[in-house]
């Protein structure tokens, strides 16, 4: 054991919803384990078992945290089958969840990173319900985790975590097709094109982007740089090419979903 | 006064959900008495009025909280009228609320078990709304609590808490009959049957259960013990039995909910 | 800088609904300047960019909290565009946000006031988002002022805060004119007409009120002073004269919402 951290910080992401006790449940495991935790709400409202909108939160708000946080996250559709758990420590943080690729967006171009497989029951709560291991597995580890435990006292380090099932961008001569893989609350559309691979095939090159029967001429910088009611695209707080409706619901304007798909072409 | 306790814990539930000023107003009041104090919210989204949700989900999430956790419920239908005010002091927590069953899950089998009316308006807000107790005389109550007041003062003892509105299931010779008296977020069908009563009554006895149109054998150990789509029974986390569709959602699957009778049968 | 306060408290208001990650990347940023700070939601769930609303919200629950406390709210239509950002002190408060309405019920009657329009960009994130000034301004501002930094830093004074589109009620001889401005989370339908307000008009006169079909005698205590199912005004928690259904949601029975008139007549 390493010294308790004064006032660790633990972030909580789920699908549970807060209505009903699950939360909270494992609010009150870990603060019977560690009364001295600061617990953070990433989001308890990801769809049920929509994997790629956990993991899309999780690395759109834990990397805003302070060094040392600790990531609790459960979209978790695979618990009590053979789906392992895992503990990783990258970015400076720990990230505590299913290996499902709920983690994906983080580990996959982290380093140094250190993956452990969960295997130590002494660090679970004594009895483990075969369908919620947030309460019974997850909780307890990251608590301990904030008491100062050693990862490698865990279980055995894992290699190969499950990646996570994402759509990658087609990057052609011109036309660079993308898809949109979530829909915020405001009823943007937060595609799968990265700025970063966007500015890098387009160079110097002016854009116009195709969602629907939309055209959309190049980025914009904010809402308002278009009338209300017009679309616009611009770079998401994800980091990702958003498609928007100034003053309006972009989903429900254009009956839209996640798999859209969104074509943009040099012109 | 004891010595104020370090980081006391006040857990809240209420149903005023979390869009109106009303659960932020009581935490203002708490943090004003007790800055020290630590919340956290166990739900606010009971369906309004719902007497029974609110216990079972207190039930399900306080308990795993630490010891001399004060838990502060607000489900108040009768808020003005006469029904009594109340703090429990069982199981090593406070419970602090409405005298109208909330706390019947708690209190039922507690010993040893104090129960005080609360009328000392020392402890209250010096202005008392007619419609508002849970700011006005809930909130500082707790926050009080959590400055180590002795429950004396608070107001004298309280015998006859008034019960909950609960069905009990009936348990016939070979059959039981129960009902589902909470749907979860994910549409699960929470039935009235504990684990501890079906296991006395079943002993070695194979079982299947008939929930409307849907057969079901025996019991299963997680989701992922049938296919995709498939009904199952099992032991959920508040500790009853409930009826869930796996990958999918029973209440919706069946247009069922609260109320809906569910048969169990030794075979 | 003045010395840091001990657990300095931050409340944060906003319409960015807590599924997505805008308001943890908030909370992280505010953690990473100050760890000691605590951080209390007061809403998420304002309608999307509906200012006046935000502001209702605002006004109904700061108040309770303690001296000191940093209020961080922003309901922002037009981030990005020229309005302003600002720091109000007073009332025993800071508030943090934009200058577009949201604190006009806080900042109308207070004196002292000081209100800095925030310019200083050494106080910002490095990057500005022009979509996200929660996370790349109000937010860090609001952990510096956390740390004790002198509002004078921060920017020049501001001294024509703008105000906010409220409609004010009417007050003819005999005949009051008001209007429901927010509809909270039971149905219950909230006016612009203040008690204070009420009272002064009325003196010893008895009063009815209507609203759409429905005429309503007098002001009730509360929820229980009428039969299930019969309407009732009373003031509500925000101060305001709200329209009540007891034990059902007037709004849903009454098919009304934001605008609907309501008449005050003295009999």
């Amino acid at each position: 054991m390493k010294p308790a951290l004064p006032r660790p910080l633990i972030t909580l992401l789920t699908d549970f919803g807060t209505r009903d006790a699950y939360v909270a449940s494992m609010k009150g495991v870990i603060l019977s384990l560690n009364p001295q935790a600061v617990l953070v709400d990433l989001s308890h409202d990801i769809p049920p078992q929509d994997v790629r909108a956990g993991a899309l939160v999780l690395a759109g708000a834990a990397p805003y945290f302070p060094p040392g946080a600790i990531h609790l996250a459960v979209v978790d559709p695979g618990v009590g089958g053979p789906r392992r758990a895992l503990v990783a420590h990258c970015r400076g943080h720990f990230w505590v969840g299913p290996d499902n690729g709920l983690f994906h967006l983080i580990l996959r171009q982290a380093s140094p990173l250190t993956i452990i497989s969960l295997e130590n029951p002494v660090y679970f709560r004594p009895q483990i319900s075969a369908t919620f291991h947030g309460r019974d597995i997850f909780a307890p580890v990251a608590a301990h985790l904030s008491l100062g435990v050693d990862l490698n006292r865990l279980g055995p380090g894992l290699t190969d975590p499950v990646p996570l099932d994402w759509p990658e961008p087609s990057f052609g001569p011109g036309t660079l097709r993308g898809e949109i893989i979530y829909v915020d609350q405001f009823g943007n559309l937060v595609s799968n094109v990265s700025y970063g691979e966007l500015a890098a095939w387009r160079g110097n090159q002016a854009i116009e982007l195709q969602v629907g029967p939309v055209t959309i001429q190049g980025l914009a910088r904010t809402y308002s740089d278009v009338a209300p009611g017009e679309f616009l695209a611009l770079v998401g707080s994800h980091g990702f090419i958003e498609i928007a409706c100034a003053m309006d619901n972009a989903a429900r304007r254009l009956n839209a979903g996640v798999g859209l798909p969104v074509e943009i072409r040099q012109v």
